[in-house]
């Protein structure tokens, strides 16, 4: 490996897709507009589609955004991007075609050697074709000093554990597992990042962070549109896999997990998976399924999960689902942590809030009713915040007791842009930081907990509850709070 | 005595000093505005100035303030207390002045009974007179069923434990200890009355609040001007006992009390003077003293100290004062309380400062710096808040670590107006709730503090440490600080 190379190829297998063009060409173009990129670096698009150079980088323009230069010179930097960029047509299983890229590469790269980075915003499907493809073409280098060749892959990881197994294993014979940068852009979310500093940065959380402190502990997710013509994908995985498997565990994992022996990529990842194997595996009785329908509200008609033309009228894949984990460690027995995901509800928004118990023997219960318990609410996304709230009196005569937050907005505290999660994650690739990373035994770990529950849902064809699109979700959801 | 009874007859002594033409008064006529007051209440001013009522009541309507109701209806409500002041011209230390009152007392009463508030808002050497006076005029009934009689005092409470005894005997050989409010205004101040609920009706607090993550607790009083002609009773006392003794030292019982039986005032007290009785007397060694000379700032002559009219030419009066104290039980041992308080400072504010310990072996001090210890600041005034600092990871690459705060302003917060403190503490007084009074026992732990350093300081004529006015303060107080 070399990391002082200042020669890097940026690979990006399936260029012409929405992942590509809307999320890591623009994380490209920001790290290089902070001269975060080596100083030779080159990007290649690759795919199906007939594309030219000049066609190639109109397309990837439409998404630039100038949040790290201002507006005159950001033109400029712009154009000394795109001419970076260069496109190569190809068949995804090809050998010959992976040869083409690599002509390409050579044109651009003054015969020095260069390090190469493969980002497949493909299909899953075509994951294990396109990786032995570039193998097979002999781009992948591994030696001690040579430069060095990483890949990067997108969820979904299989459907099920055994999938997932079939996966790892079929990338493994062409990257190695140092080499293989599974992103989970949750994790490269700021807020994300900042829960292990808030945990163990600061002395004031941890002494309370256990179950004898704290209630519950719920992880909601929620987006209020609805499939927008992505059926096709998302009606053969269904929320569960598309993002509680995977985004929620994870938060899940960083919230609840010891502190790691030291901030490095393996020990974090060995302290996630340890706690995710603490999580017995869900059953039925863990779970609700919902599926928004149509609903009309205030005139307008929105239409429900099953009018979308992208999916079958039949289809019970459930568009939310809720779930009480369990942690069986000393640190969480009796704590239940709620997790919550659905298309079509009433907001967007994902957070986190850890609920504190009430203060034992209270005695300002006297005064009328008793305090309402503390809460840290950490919100991840929209206008990331951290608050807590806090029983104070509230001013005037007499004593009334009232909860307000002490809060920490970020658009108020940092002056610093907050940066989009692939911006970090693609840096950290590039630096070789697989911190953010899941790995293969956290993988693991996340499909034991789903995976029973996944495959006797489809064994007994569980129905969703139907609830109204925009609504707060489907009632029965009250079944697994206490 | 008699909670029910509807009439109530506020005596003022002193009527004419500024204590009760700027606080008490106008606390009174907020209490009115708010419907606090019993139905039949009557204010009678009573002083040596020779005034009628009607020139008593302009005196008084000077500071009237219509915080609480709006413009027009504001005069009428004015009118309407007014209506119910009288004045009476009298000797402090006369029975027949007091018997004058009571004439006046009873042409308003319609021949029922009622009860009595005697608020003393006059110099300490005459609180013996005019108790003495009132108890020979036969105004005090303490019988069961009788209506009720109380007294307020204010303080300096003596000098040092033995005057501060003698005034307690002397007192009380008119007006029964529960019979005696001594008030402590900053106890009426909101956030003062808010830091038991903060830490008692909050499960956040409490386990973190002890030596083993508390580093050090400091109080700090600053005011931004100097005497302003007060000097005639500031340079008898002093920075200590105008101010530390009473409300710093008041303060600390509460941030540092353990948690009371009840919430009832001899449970509170009980645990207030405890806590105080663990501090060990204060030596020369704790203490820093100070006092302002002139300074010239911006082109703007400021005079020291010693230039003021009021104060003789070779005053040793320190204006400043910080110390260091140590709490003697399991709970703060090694823990130190730093209090200072100054006049002529950069600043007016009051504020607590709890300062954490640093995390223990925290894993990110590799990152470049270890992270800044955590800091919980309870600003008393103005502008009253809470901060909660945070170590957080700064939005963008890499991973920067800054402290934040998570914060409340009552401003935000709370629609209510935020009352003056002798709004509650006077309704406290009417409703016999002695919470937020100082007991006997809390008095006497308070004056042991004190009193021996007191002494000290007086034998030993200790000349405090110039400093200019505006600035911090002395430089020496850094001995104090580990």
């Amino acid at each position: 490996m070399n990391e002082q190379l200042d020669n890097l190829g940026i690979v990006v297998v399936g260029a012409s897709g929405d992942l590509a063009t809307k999320k890591i060409f623009p994380a490209l173009f920001a790290l290089y507009c902070q001269g975060w990129l080596p100083e030779k670096f080159r990007v290649f698009g690759f795919a199906r589609s007939e594309l030219n150079d000049a066609e190639f980088r109109r397309r990837i323009t439409e998404h630039l955004t100038c949040r790290y230069v201002p507006g005159e010179s950001c033109e400029q930097r712009m154009g000394e991007f795109l001419a970076k960029c260069r496109y190569v047509q190809g068949a995804y299983d090809s050998r010959d075609s992976f040869l083409d890229l690599y002509q390409v590469m050579r044109e651009t790269e003054d015969g020095e050697s260069a390090n190469r980075l493969y980002y497949l915003a493909i299909p899953p499907s075509v994951f294990v074709d396109v990786a032995r493809a570039i193998g097979d073409a002999g781009l992948v280098s591994c030696g001690p000093g040579e430069p060095w060749s990483r890949v990067v892959i997108e969820k979904p990881f299989g459907r099920d554990r055994e999938s997932s197994d079939e996966l790892t294993q079929a990338l493994s014979q062409v990257f190695s597992e140092s080499q293989t940068y599974r992103i989970d852009h949750y994790l490269g979310k700021e807020v994300i990042q900042n829960l292990l500093v808030l945990r163990f940065a600061n002395i004031v959380f941890e002494p309370l962070w256990n179950n004898k402190f704290i209630e519950s502990v719920h992880i909601v997710w929620k987006e209020n549109i609805g499939l927008e013509g992505r059926g096709g994908y998302f009606d053969q995985y269904g929320i569960i896999r598309d993002v509680m498997q995977n985004h929620l565990l994870q938060i899940l994992a960083l919230v609840a997990m010891e502190p790691p022996a030291r901030l490095d990529p393996v020990n974090i990842a060995t302290e996630k998976a340890k706690v995710l194997r603490c999580v017995p595996p869900l059953s039925l009785d863990d779970v609700v399924l919902g599926q928004y329908g149509e609903s009309e509200r205030s005139g307008r008609r929105s239409p429900g999960y099953l009018d979308d033309s992208s999916v079958p009228s039949d289809s019970i894949t459930p568009t939310y689902a809720a779930t009480r984990l369990r942690i069986g460690c000393p640190r969480w027995e009796g704590v239940p942590f709620l997790i919550s995901a659905g298309k079509g509800l009433d907001a967007r928004m994902t957070k986190i809030i850890i609920r504190f118990r009430s203060v034992s023997g209270n005695m300002f219960c006297e005064l009328g009713g008793c305090p309402t318990p503390n809460e840290l609410s950490i919100r991840v996304q929209p206008d990331e915040a951290i608050y807590l709230s806090l029983t104070n009196k509230v001013p005037g005569m007499g004593m009334t007791l009232q909860p307000r937050d002490l809060d920490l907005q970020y658009k108020e505290a940092f002056a610093e842009v907050i940066p989009d999660a692939y911006e970090s994650l693609l840096l950290d690739v590039i630096e070789g930081d697989r911190s953010l990373f899941i790995q293969k035994n956290e993988l693991e770990a996340a499909w034991d907990v789903f995976t029973p529950v996944l495959h006797e849902i489809e064994r007994r064809r569980v129905k969703p509850e139907p609830y109204e699109f925009g609504s707060e979700g489907p009632a029965a959801v009250g079944k697994l709070t206490p």
